[in-house]
């Protein structure tokens, strides 16, 4: 959980989603000079276009090597990200949403960590972010605090003394404040993907919970989102 | 890590490897009453053999479910199980063996909290064991602790109240004393598998780390393996 930046030309494992969470928490990891080790998750998601947009973020910023590692997460069922239940279109609610992934955020941290463990890489960047998160418990900080705890203990790299950081650059801002941060870095806004249930055309709905999070941050900034919604909803 | 059996009927996630720990915790789990769903992770090992044993282990102890899930853990790299490193043959020696697999128990636990979560369980039974453990970091007690706080916080089920547990029903016994439980619990030892290098004419090779403590247990326990090897160091 450490904000210090990292020595210059320190490998780091990315989660890169191709949201627009993760392409600025890579950005900002590249700009503390780490080497990057990109690590995208194909995990049976509807919004398969989401790989597009990792692998277009992985190119841009120039990342050492782009793992897209296929994980079958749909043999567990449970999300409507994953499976036949609709993605709701009527506005964030309260609570957990259906759209949670089971675990997904743990899964996807143990994954880069045996990543990291591999490359001696100390530093993992996620995306997460405690404000506008939707609900999810995984995205809580008091989570990564104890999944960066864990990891310590149950790795040889960290048994043998190495500070392995989750680092989430994110946590605490708001989405105004992340699209603010994506101009601030000069990152393509339309390179990344947030939508849950892109229309037939290949355009983000503009309904689901993740388009209104994301088109209400980018106008609270002032800044234009340089994708294109089917309908705007502010 | 709570060791009070569960209620019966209800329905708990075991780790399966095919193993003769990972075969009796998911005994153990069913002599509790638990309902069992198995989970065995085809992770690119060498030892390809394991899975055969984790299906037959599986239809002998009536699982109701059991998921093999392929994730390639290749593509990291970085381990005598996974890669073109030679597994040795020369004995247990002190600190971590190259057949550590990075972040593998992690990764494998984070897959069934998933699995946990899905179907509703709040039990995770995992054959890990602190004695005869080979130097493992993610085997020993602190590590399964650190697990289950993580897991609590950043699940849905953990968040909503579930105590998610780890169960870990092997962790303080010796080798001899899982050769004497499996015997207890009327366990065909023949249907699991525990050597990292088989031979090729599909026996236990009796020379790597795995098979020597194995052999070294149920000599100590007087009990009969049964499985073959192809060359017996006791």
């Amino acid at each position: 959980m450490g904000s210090e930046p990292g020595k210059p030309n320190d490998p780091a494992v990315v989660l890169l989603s191709g949201g627009l969470d993760s392409m600025v928490a890579a950005a900002i990891a590249r700009e503390q000079g780490f080497r990057l080790n990109a690590l995208t998750i194909d995990y049976g998601q509807r919004h398969r276009v989401e790989l597009d947009a990792a692998r277009r973020i992985a190119a841009a910023l120039e990342c050492e090597r782009h793992v897209v590692l296929p994980l079958d997460l749909t043999v567990f069922g449970g999300s409507a990200l994953t499976d036949d239940i609709d993605v709701p279109t009527g506005g964030v609610g309260a609570g957990i949403p259906v759209t949670y992934v089971p675990a997904r955020n743990i899964v996807f941290l143990s994954l880069t960590l045996a990543w990291a463990e591999t490359v001696g890489a100390s530093d993992i960047f996620i995306g997460v972010n405690a404000l506008d998160y939707s609900g999810y418990p995984d995205c809580r900080p008091e989570f990564i605090a104890a999944f960066e705890r864990m990891a310590r203990i149950g790795t040889k790299a960290g048994a043998e003394g190495a500070e392995l950081t989750i680092r989430a650059p994110l946590q605490f801002m708001s989405k105004a404040q992340i699209a603010a941060e994506a101009a601030r870095l000069g990152l393509d806004t339309g390179m990344s993907w947030s939508c849950y249930a892109p229309t037939a055309a290949g355009l983000a709905c503009g309904l689901c919970d993740s388009c209104r999070l994301r088109q209400k941050g980018f106008a609270e900034a002032g800044i234009e989102d340089g994708i294109t919604y089917e309908r705007n909803r502010g």
